[in-house]
């Protein structure tokens, strides 16, 4: 049995970063049964001593920086940190399920993951303070302290302000939709879905629910590229 | 017979745009028999009314840009402009030539170029004093007047400011190898070129004939990741 650890919070499926996401769509895909274990931010690095996790990153001062997600494999003992790298554990530990990366195609999936996330991160200004307000008492305070500088507010842009970065925000999902609909079917490798689609389907789900549902921005964005987002975010939501 | 629109220079093969070459690595690696047709700067606009290219960006003030590589085929009068719109042409158009793009891949690849290419533009600082230094006069005029602004010097980097410029073009580096490393051969979809390949391809040419070989910048660089983007130059050299 496979369990997942992951970071709780008011949204009604509990979980709400992009990458335990992806971890769960990785997963879910492949139709390996796991269960869950809630961790709330200030619990993560102990947790990830505990049980033996790697740090993923360092902060901005060198030290070492524990994430989720986490997977710990009780059929092999292994334990896995970061998304990227489950999904590459799996891909090899399961290989009689559902090929996250069909033949040849790791290295480009990768580099798709990283690049999309690098491009749309312009709209990071808007949907954090939505972080503030899904996540329970523990990690928003901590969040609130790791993320935000201490002079940032915490709001998001407005008036002429909203305009502009929201400008730049359509125009990061310009770039990405060029990418995508170079593809002939509806998912990046035509009609079958595949990693770089679970990749940018978690990141829509944590965009849409940080920014609201009936917000303006995503009431904008859903009727971007011809639905391209929302019909993604749909066509990959039952992975979750 | 296909006519390849390029920019000459004084390197020994006349071509220094890593975009022009991009399409030669192209039409080589197919195998499809082409010319040249030397154009310098000042003449890409003119040409490209005179021969129905279109426009493919814009400048900074709305104006359009129009940009090499071009490619007239007449064997079916098409005149293309950008190299990534070439590639797609080349495939559709000569099917049964190897493939650029093996089969479902295009998307992920397209997004591979256009990612590889924002990552490394960190570098443009250290070689853009090469392009004065290569470049035929009418073009160079040019060059000096569209890509330089009024106040800024020609040089690259010097003292403390190359050592934290340079580290920068290191991590920029990193992070593209940590995509291509995930590849369980030499090129990025194993040990078939593909279409990304040529397009890294052709930038590492680009960097290196602008940075100079014997120049301290190339020395450091390719011994970078186990010597992979001297290797890989060398290795997609065969289609320029």
């Amino acid at each position: 049995m496979i369990t997942l650890y992951d970071i709780p919070s008011k949204l009604p499926q509990g979980c709400w970063s992009p990458n335990t996401r992806k971890a769960r769509y990785c997963l879910k895909f492949k139709g390996i049964p796991y269960e869950v274990t809630w961790v709330e931010y200030p619990d993560i690095e102990p947790t990830c001593k505990k049980i033996g996790a790697p740090p993923t990153t360092k902060r901005p001062d060198g030290s070492p920086l524990y994430t989720f997600p986490v997977i710990h494999d009780s059929s092999t003992g292994a334990v896995i940190a970061d998304s990227v790298a489950i999904a590459e554990y799996l891909e090899i530990t399961y290989p009689d399920t559902p090929k996250l990366f069909p033949p040849g195609t790791k290295a480009l999936q990768i580099a798709f993951d990283a690049a999309h996330l690098v491009t749309l991160n312009v709209i990071y200004r808007f949907i954090r303070p939505g972080a503030l307000r899904i996540l329970n008492p523990p990690s928003e305070a901590y969040f609130r302290e790791q993320k935000f500088g201490p002079n940032d507010s915490y709001l998001p842009p407005e008036g002429e302000e909203w305009r502009e970065k929201w400008e730049k925000v359509k125009e990061s999902f310009d770039l990405v939709n060029s990418w995508c609909e170079k593809s002939d079917g509806e998912f990046m490798m035509g009609n079958t879905i595949s990693f770089a689609d679970l990749a940018i389907g978690c990141r829509l789900y944590w965009i849409r629910e940080l920014l609201g549902e009936q917000g303006a921005e995503w009431q904008d964005l859903k009727g971007w590229h011809g639905g391209r987002w929302s019909t993604l975010l749909q066509n990959v939501e039952k992975y979750a």
